[in-house]
Parts: C-alpha cells; structure tokens; sequence
C-alpha cells in the first residue's frame, strides 16, 4: 500500500533531498564543508527574514527551545509564558527548570487570547525579562498574533521568544519586520529535512541579555556557536548529512519563494476548512494556522479509531490530539512538500474513514469543496 | 579526484547504510518505527557488551557526555578526571560548568599514567562520585586501562564513566564484563553512521545516583528517555533516518561478529604502526589504540602542509592535531568502515607526500611493511 506522511513532523522529504543526504560522507572540517555551512547559514536568514545571527544545531527543536531559555534567563528572572497547548506548556517546563519564574498566561487549548493581556502583564510587571510563546502552535493548530506582540514586547526591556518549530517556512512569519528576538525552528516540518536539526536566529538584544546569563550548559552554550560562525563551523560535530539537505531544501524554497510558498499554504489550509466544513466537522482552532488543521472528533465517533484507520487501511498517517485532546481532535498537516493533490487524496480518505465509522455527510462534500479553492486559488 | 575519508569522524558509511537513511520519511509515533528503535536498542547492547539500559539522543557524542556529567553529578560534588587529550579536557570543561569540584589526574598528551594513581586518589577521597575518562582518546591515539579501572572504582561507591565516542565497535570493550557503570558513544565512528546520534548505556549503579541529581536539564534528561525505553520512543522527535541507519550498521556488524571486528582493528592499526617504523617516523601515542595512529611529525616537515597536502592533492583526508600539538601529530583513522586496502592506500598517498616534503626514506618501504602484516594476520 501507498504511504501519505500528512502529520505534523516529520513531513515528507523531497527525493532531491533524500539524494542530497545519501552522497558519501565529507569531513566536517574541510574547506569545502565549511563554505557548505555559510551557505546553509545564508538561506536560513532568507527563510527567517533576519539579519540576524542564525546558529545551527545537531538535535531536535527542543534542544533549541532549552537553548532559548538556559542561555537567556537566570535563576529568579521572570518571563511570561503563554500556556495554550502541549508544545506552549514546554517552555513553561523548561523553565521551571532552570528555574525561572513563570508568569502564565494559561488559555484553553485551541485559542489564542488578547495580545492586549500581555502589554498590561508587561506594564505591571516591568521586571520581566522575556515573553515566550509559538508561531504556530502544533498540537491546537492556532497561529499565534507574533506581529502583534513584537509592537507591544519591542517598546519594552524584555526579548520576544518564538518556537516556530512548525510553523518556518510555511506560515506568514518575518522576524525582523515582526521584531522577534529569538526564534527557534527545526528542520523536520516545513523545511522539508529529516528530524536532527535545531536552529535559532538571535537578535543583538538578545546576544546583550545572554551575555549575563550565568545558567550551566555546554552543548548549547549559544555563545560557543556564535564564536564559530566567523568560520562557518560547528563547536561540535555538525550533522554533515543534514547540512547537504538543507541546502537542497532551501534551493527548493528560493526557487519558488518564500512569499509564494506562505500564500500557497494558506491556501491548502482553507481548502482543508472548507472540506471539514463540507463535512459537517468542526475546527478546533479559534485562529487556525496555515500548516495544520485540527479538527475537532464529532460525537459518537471514536477519534482514536479513526486515525488508526487513516494509517493501516488506507497508507495515511495524520495526527491524533495529545495530552488533554487525546481522541477528540486529529490533525492534517500541511507543511513541508505538501501540494495541493496530497490534500486532495487525504480528504478522501478522510471520507472513506468517516462513511466506515457511521458519520453521515455528503458522500464526495469535502473532496468538491477542497477542489474548488484548490483549482481556484492555489498556484 | 576520488576521495578517502581515513579523519577520527566522521568515517566513511557503507552504500547500505546510506541508502537506509535515504528512504522515505517515516512517522516517529508509529508502531513499525517503534519496532525499528527496540532493534536499534538491541543492537547497541550487543555493541557495547551490556545487559544495561542504552539511551539514543539525537545530537552529537558532546551532547551524551554532558549528560553524564549533568545527570549524574551535583554541584559540589567530586570527580576525578584524568586529563590527557582534547576529550579528556572536555569532561573537566563540562564538569567545571555544572559545578562539580574536579580532581585532575593531568598527564601528558600521547600517555595514559598508572591505574594505580587512581586507586591511591579514590583511597584518600572517599566521597569521590565518579571517575571520568575516555575508552580510546581521539586526539592522541591512546586506549586507556578501561579494564583495570572498572576493578578499582567497582570497589568502590563511585561510578566509572567512559567515552567511548571514537572506540565503540573498534576498539576492544566489554561495558559489563569490565564493570563499567556509564559509557557513552557517537554514530560517525566505529557505528559507521553520519553525525547526529548519541548514546548512552547506563548501569543500575548509574541510575540510583542519578536518582539524586538536581541539576537543571531538559534536552538531555535521562530519566525521561529511561522512561520512554518501556514504549521504543523518543521524548522528542528521534532521528528517524538515523535509526534505520543504525539497523543497517548493527546488521552489518554482526553478520561480522564483533570479536573479529575487534582483532581486525587491531591488525590495521599494527599494519599502520609497521608503516610508521618504516618509513623512519615514530608514534605519538606511549600506547596506541586500535582506531586511530597518531604520528609524530619529523623534523623539518611542515605538519599543516603534510595534512593538506594528503587531501587537496592526492584526495586523502586524514587528521591534524589538536590544540597544543597542532602541526605536531598527524592522525589516521581506521575506525567504522576501514579495510585493509584503504590502508595500502592512504600508506602510499603518506609515502608520496613524504617525498614531496623532502622527507627521506626508502621508497616503499612502509607500503611493503603494512601489506605484511595485512597479508599475514588480516581476517
């Protein structure tokens, strides 16, 4: 049976660079290598838009997550921290970690709040020193307001801190424009890679915060990274085979460019709500993002079954809900080499998996109206 | 120009393993990825010759070696740490930064010292809780007395922790049978993986201190991934690539037998040794492994322009040194997947730069020596 990867990470990898990958092995420290990296270097401050410094890691996003609060924050300091969802309520755990005291903003799953809420938190608390919060929040599907909040965090001392691990790449985002001051993705979502890259763009204000950090770390000591860019080298041993990909992978991005790409996905996206809608399903999102669609499970049916039925009788992996919304919401991701026919085969399976569960709708409703914007709208 | 990758990592990966890691992208919560990580798991058992747990981390060697230091240790308390290398020194940087009080056994770079030392210092310092060394140290090309260090700290209530990034699967080690609580491993050496995973086997012994550490960590918490071991997950997004990589690599090792694996390695390290002799340079290491010769630099021959003259001419790449002998040593690696011919080959690229250097030997000589031995004792 056909496989259709449409969770959200890893997403499929395009077979240029799946070849990119598998080329033989090159030393790290070659010249060769490092004119690789500065390169790598260079698309990724196209893909943030940002002139700022950008660092590469050898880990999975949440290695830069805990970067982006163990190089920042000192014990005692206060951030705010925007709790709507699993991957919001990890900053608040790393935090408390390093033990950083949280102010939370706790928002039911699915929502996004008032970016008003946090200019009074940051007006009464003037001693916070960062607000943390995502781009695209991967387990509720909510696009989070970052321009709005980089006009209200900008005015103020603290950083404005942005996992953007699901959304680079795919949602309308620009750091620099947006006055984000750091901004942490990874390379198994929309930049098309396999998992095993973490990066983080930092702004100045940033480094100057960091500078004061006294908090123990060494494999993500950000100031070691920094150092080694004037050299387009790792502190460590660079993923070499991640690097070629992602070469290949941005060539792929700049060839289409990147505001095309944001505009096709939001496009995808709606194609996905009018197919849900088509088929009497709710959204869970209040402000749904672009790369991922959750979808609320309706009564009666059992939202666990039908993922498990998306993958092994019909070749689709999608998502269910995690934590709290375990087997009431799935989710369709869109991000990463998703066009506009992957859509197409996943809402009719969709529709396969919803008539053998008992859902009654329109047999085809969601296939004609995702087709509609799909053929219309999508370029 | 072909090219020849014979640097301490990362090493050259079989066309199997990288067609493995080229395949399509596959969902990290699946059960047939499950499965796939419970096989890798395994297989890392048998490599390292342990009943213990073993943790897979997407990140490089450095990343498991700060694990083993911030899991493990509290501020305050005392390690010893015998420094003779650049990796050496990596576990007393990553000691100093978590606060732990370092007792250095410093030696000199190319020496091991006495076991005895150890014993005596562990004698005067009961409240010692871990002794940190390395298995087979990449940046001088010793193999330390891992043997006779696990008799003298087993005795002990302190853990013996190893390094064992650049002799894992070359380099003889039984993690049990020697009594060794925590070693740690890299997947672009002797694993003839890309960079990109760690690894982590960690006795019962290990784990009751661990249960006493307070230190502030997120990434590298090994208590969540000892949790996830019941499940075959990753509390993160794994690198899924990697893992069918790893299969590949542990099929290959095995069909072997890592017994001959072992004394394989030993006879490409002796063929090397008798090449040295030959050609009139002497070795760096009192006691040389079996993964890595380093060769002292003569006399009059620029080391710099012997390293690059091996790669941008003749297509070789080997290592320089490191640090404080930086132009001194030069380093051939015949880690992971090296055979006998590769070593007839970079031999002869090592005669032919020798005598553009205008270094006198006898022509051949080395070449005629290591095919002796590679003739004779290679399996």
């Amino acid at each position: 049976m056909k496989k259709y990867l449409l969770a959200p990470g890893p997403t499929p990898v395009p077979s240029e660079v799946l070849r990119a990958i598998s080329e033989p092995m090159v030393h790290h420290r070659t010249p060769a290598f490092k004119a690789m990296v500065g390169q790598a270097i260079e698309g990724l401050k196209y893909v943030f838009q940002t002139k700022n410094d950008v660092l590469i890691f050898a880990s999975t996003g949440t290695g830069a997550m805990e970067g982006a609060v163990s190089n920042v924050l000192n014990k005692g300091e206060k951030a705010v921290i925007i709790r709507n969802g699993k991957f919001a309520e990890r900053w608040g755990e790393i935090a408390e970690k390093y033990g950083i005291v949280p102010i939370y903003v706790d928002l039911p799953w699915g929502t996004v709040g008032q970016p008003e809420t946090i200019e009074k938190l940051l007006n009464k608390n003037p001693d916070v020193k960062a607000v943390y919060t995502q781009l695209t929040e991967t387990s509720t599907g909510v696009v989070m307001p970052v321009k709005k909040l980089g006009e209200i965090v900008s005015k103020t001392d603290a950083l404005l801190i942005i996992d953007a691990i699901s959304g680079l790449g795919g949602q309308e985002f620009y750091m620099d424009d947006w006055k984000v001051d750091i901004c942490v993705a990874g390379s198994q979502k929309g930049l098309m890679l396999p998992p095993g890259h973490a990066y983080a763009a930092v702004s100045e204000k940033a480094w100057n915060k960091i500078q004061t950090s006294t908090q123990p770390r060494y494999y993500f000591d950000w100031k070691l990274y920094r150092k080694k860019l004037a050299t387009n080298t790792d502190p460590f041993t660079g993923s070499v085979i991640l690097i070629k990909g992602l070469l290949k992978a941005i060539e792929i991005i700049k060839s289409e460019g990147l505001d095309i790409r944001f505009k096709r996905y939001k496009v995808l996206a709606s194609a996905c709500r009018a197919a849900v809608d088509a088929l009497g399903l709710k959204m869970f999102a209040d402000t749904p993002c672009d790369v991922v669609t959750a979808v609320k499970v309706p009564e009666g049916i059992d939202g666990l079954a039908l993922v498990k039925k998306m993958r092994v009788e019909y070749g689709f992996t999608i998502a269910g809900g995690q934590a709290g919304v375990k087997g009431k919401i799935f989710r369709i991701a869109h991000m990463g080499y998703i066009e506009r026919f992957d859509i197409i085969a996943v809402i009719s399976a969709l529709e396969m998996v919803l008539s053998d569960l008992g859902w009654e709708f329109e047999w085809g409703a969601g296939l004609s109206a995702a087709q509609k914007i799909l053929a219309e709208d999508y370029k």
